[in-house]
């Protein structure tokens, strides 16, 4: 199996390379990211079997990025997938989720293990639901998460929040959209179909076990999070968050270590409370947002809602953004859609970062405005998110000064300067 | 001249026609506009000459978006720089400002007020300092301000704030970037070269008389707004507002429509401080805000980081956002640039109306969530903030089912619908 169990480590007061690798990154003394590792408030997610970059998600790390990639069952093609996940790193994903319902699901996932050197995640429950979730049984659940573990993925996302309890609060609600998480609704069919307890749930320590045996990462999914505005901030979901937190803690306590997924949509203004909520309930558990998405109505632009949403909720303490693509809700994705939604999320993750670790992200901000002082653009590219593109924009339409077109030798900058002198 | 002055009606308990208009759009009673209008927490950027569709900014009212159109002296083209202001008003600008600086300022702006039916504005003194600042007399700078309003023009960005305390301030601080406001930094070298006061700020109550003569709203102007991360909510920014709060008041003791203008580039968990503050000091004047960017590295995309910022400011209580674009810092936008940040700006304003203006913003949501439930795609594209993107990326690529492409038949959706029947 080799390497260790990483918090079981830290709790024994040992210092991992992968705690020393992930201290230089983050210009954190690695005794501090081993208290944080033990204490559970900061994750390295990394199969024991696997030689993954490791990367730390949670408290005074800076804000982490996942890209979803996968096929569906109306687009299979094995290689996009894969060249999906090498544009989502090369522009600065953190970690990579393998998402595919569509195809031969071993052959995508080992293609992308072996491709991707970052953590790279999946949701087991796809795969055990492939072909009929009527037909599947519990002990299927639990072969899938141990074979993607075998295979080597570093996190999983399991639905275990979502019980027999939270199905009747859910019933109960006027939600419009009952429930939008692929793997919350896999789950409440067959729990609906077989009148029976969720089994990620009623069995949660042997899930443990299996997490335990090859240092798999959980990653507590938020079946009931909300799908709309409307639905946001209801009964269901923070029913739903006081049960992650108990299972965080639960996992904590067996030495397996864990994320908590968060909403989904929600209004601007109640970010802030979700996810202080979940940072509470969980014991500062780290935590992994999709989007959040802060309106409905902009499809085609939900990179960029969720960008809004994410920089807000890595402002309040969200440590993990999970990108949203411009096919969001249209379509499966292209390449291009997962380069454009990575970029997007890394600015919202950068913006979250200004606040969350202060002078660690602002320098690259200083390092900014010292290169427009100096109208040195070529050093202005050089410390762009996307260099080509500001590059490209810059030189489609050249000044005859040596500022830009916007203002030309009326640049407030050259004016300033020469005024001073 | 035509029309009444707006503020000395509805001090005057007169509802004028616009205050009906803006009412019904709003859908608030006409009364209350009337009394918001009054107290100067709500302007209608009108000229009492011109037949403008009557626009209302400020408190209790759905968060408004301009768009910046104008030449430089690089690239002076009349015909683009008005399709650039049909299409921001087409994609949802509720405002324009004529920011020429190149060509024939009259013919532009004549050319604008023709053609567009919304409020416009302008910065007088970019015309006033057209051909050499230094030469430029205090006579010219109001008598720009008198051209425009005679033209039609609706409101003015005029910098009083500017003054020579406030340039004292900004030598003793350690800005990176000193001053990135245009007309700030005309200002700043008048009164350098000149040794003298800003004329609009020591001539105040003559800019307030010709403002009332043609019902004129002035936007007081941020000269001193920071222009980089490392300089966000400093001295001189922070004198500065108090400077715009006492003019404002002043202006509105004089019947004269005020906006505030706010920062520029601010790190996200700044914004409300900044926000809160102008509104207390300006005794709620509507606050226009430029952005506000919320990080430097990300040129090419700033119309995004401008959203980001401009959604939290909304939230906050900033009332008008005006848009950035694709090729902020880097060039002159496109009729392209001008439409892509025009939409990204109306998704801020409906994030922050979410917040503002509560269910009358987000029954549009709701419509939204209830098309979803029921898979219909005809209805999303038209709920959509832009139709035709949503509509062509479902497009590219479709599903064999009656779901997208990213689930197909596993839509948590339609597998929730199956399983609750």
């Amino acid at each position: 199996m080799g390497g260790s169990i990483i918090i079981e480590a830290a709790r024994k007061g040992q210092i991992t390379p992968e705690m020393e690798y992930v201290a230089k990154v983050e210009q954190i003394d690695p005794q501090r990211i081993r208290n944080l590792v033990a204490s559970g408030r900061v994750v390295i997610p990394k199969n024991a079997s696997r030689d993954t970059i490791p990367v730390g998600i949670g408290e005074s790390m800076s804000v982490k990025i996942n890209a979803n990639v996968g096929t569906s069952k109306d687009f299979i093609d094995v290689e996009e997938e894969l060249k999906k996940a090498l544009i989502a790193v090369q522009y600065g994903a953190d970690t990579i989720m393998d998402l595919s319902t569509g195809g031969d699901l071993d052959e995508i996932r080992r293609n992308i293990l072996d491709s991707i050197k970052v953590p790279v995640g999946s949701v087991p429950i796809y795969q055990a639901a492939q072909d009929s979730i009527a037909d599947m049984t519990s002990d299927d659940m639990f072969k899938a998460v141990r074979k993607h573990a075998e295979d080597g993925i570093d996190f999983v996302t399991i639905h275990a929040g979502v019980t027999l309890d939270a199905l009747e609060q859910m019933k109960k609600s006027d939600r419009i959209l009952n429930v939008v998480s692929r793997g919350g609704a896999f789950t409440i069919a067959w729990m609906i179909h077989n009148e029976k307890e969720n089994p990620f749930y009623e069995e949660y320590d042997y899930l443990l076990e299996i997490a335990h045996e090859y240092d798999l990462t959980i990653s507590l999914g938020d079946g009931m999070r909300p799908g709309c505005i409307a639905d946001a901030s209801d009964q269901p979901e923070f029913m739903e968050f006081i049960t992650l937190g108990e299972l965080a803690r639960e996992a904590r306590s067996k030495d397996v270590q864990t994320l908590v997924e968060g909403p989904g949509h929600v209004p601007l203004d109640d970010i802030g409370l979700s996810v202080r909520m979940m940072k509470r309930l969980s014991d500062g558990a780290p935590l992994y947002l999709l989007g959040p998405l802060v309106t409905d109505i902009a499809p085609g632009y939900d990179h960029i809602t969720g960008a809004i949403g994410g920089s807000v909720a890595g402002m309040h303490g969200a440590d993990f953004l999970c990108m949203t693509s411009p096919s969001e809700h249209l379509c499966l994705p292209t390449v291009e859609d997962i380069k454009e939604g990575t970029i997007v999320t890394k600015i919202a993750a950068h913006i979250a970062d200004i606040v969350k670790i202060k002078d660690r992200a602002k320098k690259m901000d200083d390092q900014m405005a010292i290169a427009r002082k100096n109208l040195d653009w070529e050093r202005q590219f050089e410390l762009s998110i996307d260099p080509e593109i500001a590059r490209s924009i810059k030189n489609s339409r050249q000044s005859k000064s040596d500022a830009c077109s916007m203002c030309g030798d009326l640049c407030a900058i050259k004016i300033i300067q020469d005024a001073l002198r």
